[in-house]
């Protein structure tokens, strides 16, 4: 595994690679980015530049072996690498991430939610007071936080999951999140999605 | 409500107004785009840009009636709108977001899912065939659906889609989905947030 500076849309695109290359695994053998390109609609030399920032292995003619091109996507892309996580926010949208164990395909594993609300706190559920998340981070080396409390309060529990040693916070609060520079955060903004999702129909059905 | 071509980005722009106006609304009676932009860190000229395609109501010196300009957005956003959605794709993810109840919030009532697979059918669990969905779709007015079916499948539902008058497709499976001009694709491409995080891990860890 070696990882250059790769772009981060070179590295949002290699989860469609992979995904393909699954699906045809029984038919080639040996596979081009040519036919790679062809199949997802791309543009032939950017799907050659991509690959090659995750694999040496390609030949002039002969393309790459399906099955080395699998394993070398799927271990530069850390899903055979476990990554433990944790989640803030106990609330419908982080229940919902918490019993979705599709994310161990990714080598995602959430191990814990952290609530404010003492309410909520259920250690049978996996949910514990917030004010056991440093300790908790440090002894369970957990490198990834995902935010997932109001808005309102989602810049304290990101300097709070900063402070306790993690690198990269997936927030799916609506807000945008300071960091030091060497922390990565990854915004999914549902609500986002839903404004943009919502303004193409009320221009489609006026 | 008046739905100018407003650009992508704006658009997403619009709910972190939103959010932040309604954190604020018990402090001021007034506010302006610049006081916004500071709270955001955004740049001032852009959300009075932004704000002016939303609303017409703001004063110089003046700004906006904060509890206004909430409602103004709110309108435009569609969340006093209801939106009925469908699901195509019954698994983990499908049933995490049909039970995840936030998205009423946003204006997004999702009411059916639907699923190839006969063992996973449970109309008491709101989980219907496909082969109903062409049907359900015409006689609800459905015009939004959100796919959560494995990649491999996700084309031929988006076309399933798209012939039972859906305009709008939310799709979290990891391909790129061709479809017709007028039809919005808007992609939650979860796999690709993971790989972006699980890169930054293994870059500062290594």
């Amino acid at each position: 595994m070696f990882h250059l500076n790769i772009s981060k849309s070179t590295l949002q695109r290699l989860p469609l690679y992979l995904n393909y290359l699954k699906s045809v695994r029984d038919k080639y053998v040996n596979i081009s980015a040519t036919i790679i390109a062809d199949a997802l609609k791309l543009n032939d030399v950017q799907v050659r530049k991509d690959l090659a920032s995750v694999s040496s292995s390609g030949k002039p003619k002969v393309g790459y072996v399906t099955e080395d091109l699998i394993k070398e996507l799927e271990d530069f892309l850390g899903y055979n690498t476990v990554n433990n996580a944790i989640i803030v926010g106990a609330g419908k949208l982080g229940k919902a991430l918490m019993g979705y164990s599709g994310f161990k395909e990714y080598g995602l594993n959430i191990l814990m939610a952290f609530d404010s609300d003492p309410k909520v706190i259920d250690e049978a559920e996996r949910i514990m007071p917030i004010e056991k998340l440093p300790e908790f981070c440090r002894k369970m080396n957990i490198k990834i936080g995902i935010i997932t409390v109001p808005a309102q309060n989602a810049q304290e529990v990101c300097d709070l999951l900063v402070e306790s040693g993690v690198l990269a916070i997936w927030n799916f609060a609506p807000v945008h999140l300071r960091v030091p520079e060497d922390i990565l955060v990854q915004n999914e903004n549902m609500a986002a999605a839903l404004a943009v999702l919502s303004n193409h129909l009320a221009e489609k059905l006026k």
